[in-house]
């Protein structure tokens, strides 16, 4: 592999929240622009565009089927946290036109769905991010909960990867009904057939979570294993909210000092730096895997300015069809890319079936899962982090086979929501009575494809009237209601009060030197992480540009 | 007027020179998008379209009328500078990719012209600004020789703005030809009448020169008193450079050592910052007056960044006919805007006959100069830049009057190019029969309101034709032939090899505090700017984006 392995283990996590969102996994997700109706990141052809976390929704519109009910989640909000909507106008015209000065300046944009070229080229077609105006509030001991699960999780996530059969087994009956699970149990197939190891893991993670109402209780929603998104907006958008309550904070009764640090970009830069020193060639360059158009290419331009800048590695983004032309394999596992030798490759692409439209992506995909470059994710850990996954891992005594600490299994087992495979006959009787209460997801990455309401009803019979395996497309997950508040949204310069539910992602990286050295003392890490932040207080928690990104059909239908 | 008088006197000059470039006044010059054949900048919309320093000339294209010949400026150039059309095209492609990038990440851009809303809101619309790729080399001599300059031009303009008589009977001629000038002069003549004083003056001044080819001779186009702009976005093109230099030079052969800092954007802040501590009312904030559209926000918008974060001072932007609305004057001479006071005015409107289109906006001018807000500049300052009044100083024994020290007076008069008005009989005669020689100036502010070449002489014998007075409305100005050098010019996201012509702009400021102290140590200032960068060699200077400003009708008719 042309590879020192160092018996050094090494954690980076948890790197730091980064969004406290109302999208699950925005890489995918659908929203739409209050002006057209085009989706503003690229999306699957197919999307529901009804997502289990589309949670915007204005008090002076109907409900809309397949949305949550918000009334009740309001009245909660309105009492226990600021009421942004009613800041005085004024002071809000002052904030979004420094916000939007801030954006501009600072490289918070993306590619405006308007302008043609805005997911080719970048400098071209830019408009500020969607932004929620101030952060939102969030309990610090959650927050605090969040982080300790980062490096457990990522520690379960790489035993698990390490679990061939364990993968192969759980999704078999995904396999059938599902095209593309079924493409990437082919890869992970060959790879256990080739018995080809990947000694140097290195994952860039970013675990969703909800807080939920009634019970109090720090939720996860998804653990995404495959193209994070956001790091680098993500630390922007704290940056921007820091210096909006340096300069407001006064009249608005907020500190800014409550606002925690967010540093992802910089650390998900380090680990991809310290993956590309592991593989020991100073000439190897990082590998950018790419869509084809992808507005949010500025989130990925910063993690790479900071990679050169900070690190010296270079990078090249190339989409599947060109590694499928420019690709080679040397006889000692080498990747080489249009002549150039890859370290490291990090996918912000491959993750939806979008991604692939011919032969030619699926056999790139191959090709760097057979190369002795540092891939972020392998094949494993991506399939290590899919739906069906993380609803085997909630089953019974599951966690037990892959973790020995009982007191990280309690941990993880209490964020865990009601996750169930549809082959549970009492949960599906429960679901067709209550669907209200439920989430159908399909099994394949990406948000935006949930169902939710009475479709989970009706798409439940329809199953069990068909008979057919299709059931195996699908988990059924338990619907959590988070605290709904008051909210100023911002996009393409134009300021919304809506009412939203949040998400909190904490992203983390994990980088894994050998099979001898994997057990990470993830404790420590934890010990300086948090000790960096024990002098704050942390009412205030920062709202990621993702709670920005809201479905104007909730609030204009 | 509320404003305690210090005894100390303070100069900043030179700040750093900002702009190698193309456009001596890009504000309200006009060029051409490739696509549309719009401006990308507001301009005056009687515009002739024809800069004296529109040189950028394709070598595949034939000359066009009113063009300069750059044929032989180009043989020159090839020998004596680096070939930026000789590097290596994938080379290219990589400086180009990463310049696009640094940009959007930076704010290096612009309002799209092509998006309708760019002008008037932040944040939507954008696209990278047009820049040339590459710094272009200039002698450090004659870099040198322009920042000396900056401190001796910058007391002869308070001078000249103290002499009142002198820009009475100066203009008196133009004054009846030109209707802006003459509102102008009699908002002057008002506070004249008035015996107002400006005690604390401020000045930020960018003084534009081209090196002659055949003579080597620095020579001054004109300094601009008013709205000098780019100081922001040229600035981070000195950055954007010397980051592709970091990272290619090797390849090209260039030193990123080489070129020099800009801190111009810095320094105009902190030089605001200290006007706005003198008029010493903590609560007042500074006035940026704006145009009603204006693409080039950003530039704007970076100088008022800073004076907030590094000086804690902050800014309110109004329009002419806004401040006619919302602006009152108190007895005590103080400025409310808005019920705001303010510190300081400073002008980035107000410039050009359009930014006046009703009685409305005059009332402002003459609201605000009458208040004891610092302006910047006085009315005074904006006639003591004008065209005539740089003519009028190229007269024999006239920098006499204004200076006593003889070696400044030397090196003024050495950068003025040859400058005459239209009553000089023998100097029309010849500019009819060689008028290649000439150009030919409309006394009102803004370029690209220029005549060259064979209608330089119809318009001089229509004049005499005439025989009226219209000839006070213009003045005659050595033609000026700069080197030709190949560039790599980027607009839009798209790369262009043309052959281009600089200008050099040094940007100084200057801060005058009462008539007593008015005489200022420029010299020792001129000292330590100099020995900042005494350490360095400077065969690479660069190129502002102003480079990147061309006319594609030379390159493209």
């Amino acid at each position: 592999m042309g590879v020192g392995h160092s018996s050094v283990s090494l954690s980076l996590d948890p790197i730091s929240i980064a969004a406290f969102t109302a999208k699950p996994k925005p890489k995918t997700s659908c929203f739409f622009n209050t002006h057209c109706k085009k989706s503003v990141f690229p999306t699957k052809k197919n999307s529901l565009f009804v997502g289990f976390s589309l949670k915007f929704e204005s008090l002076k519109c109907g409900k809309v089927a397949g949305e949550m009910d918000t009334e009740k989640g309001i009245d909660v909000a309105n009492k226990s946290i600021l009421d942004f909507h009613g800041i005085d106008e004024r002071l809000i015209r002052k904030m979004e036109f420094d916000a939007l000065v801030w954006s501009s300046l600072h490289g918070l944009v993306v590619g405006d769905r308007n302008f043609q070229r805005s997911g080719q080229v970048p400098g071209v077609g830019m408009v500020h991010a969607p932004i929620a105006l101030l952060p939102m509030s969030f309990p610090k001991s959650h927050w605090k909960q969040a982080c300790e699960l980062a490096p457990i999780f990522n520690e379960l996530i790489d035993r698990v990867s390490l679990d061939g059969k364990f993968l192969q087994d759980s999704l078999s009956r995904t396999k059938k009904v599902d095209a593309f699970t079924s493409r990437l149990l082919d890869i992970h197939s060959k790879m256990l057939e080739m018995n080809k190891k990947e000694e140097i893991r290195l994952a860039l993670h970013r675990a969703d979570y909800m807080l939920d109402e009634k019970t109090k209780l720090l939720l996860q929603i998804e653990l995404n294993t495959i193209s994070s998104s956001f790091p680098g907006l993500g630390c922007l958008v704290t940056e921007l909210h820091r210096t909006l309550l340096n300069e407001y904070g006064e009249d608005l009764g907020l500190d800014s000092k409550r606002i925690p640090s967010n540093t992802a970009v910089g650390q998900f830069s380090e680990a991809l730096a310290k993956a590309w020193t592991e593989y020991n060639n100073p000439r190897a360059v990082a590998l950018v895997v790419v869509q084809t158009e992808e507005r949010n290419m500025y989130d990925q331009h910063w993690l790479c300015t900071m990679l050169k800048e900070r690190h010296n590695v270079r990078t090249v983004r190339k989409t599947l069809a060109e590694i499928d032309r420019e690709g080679q394999l040397l006889p000692d596992g080498t990747l080489l890319v249009d002549g150039q030798a890859i370290a490291v490759i990090y996918f912000r692409a491959g993750y939806a079936p979008t991604d692939y439209p011919s032969e030619s992506e699926w056999r790139a995909r191959l090709l760097m899962e057979q190369s002795s470059a540092i891939k972020c994710p392998s094949i494993s850990y991506h399939l290590a982090g899919s739906k069906k996954i993380q609803q085997e891992l909630a089953k019974p005594n599951m966690l037990e086979r892959f973790l020995e600490n009982k007191e990280d299994i309690v941990k993880l087992r209490k964020c865990f929501a009601g996750l169930w495979s549809l082959d549970d006959l009492d949960i599906i009787r429960k679901a067709i009575d209550k669907p209200e209460l439920f989430v159908m997801k399909p099994q394949r990455e990406g948000g935006g494809n949930n169902i939710y309401g009475n479709d989970v009803k009706e798409t439940l019979l329809q199953l069990q009237k068909e008979g057919s395996e299709e059931d195996a497309a699908y988990i059924l997950m338990q619907r959590i209601f988070p605290t709904v508040s008051p909210t100023i949204l911002m996009r393409d310069g134009i300021c919304h009060k809506e009412h939203a539910i949040s998400e909190l992602g904490i992203y983390s990286a994990y980088l894994s030197l050998g099979n001898q050295s994997r057990v990470l003392d993830s404790t420590n890490n934890l010990k300086c992480f948090s000790s960096r932040y024990t002098k704050k207080i942390y009412r205030f928690h920062f709202l990621s540009l993702l709670l920005a990104i809201w479905n104007n059909r909730s609030s204009h239908s």
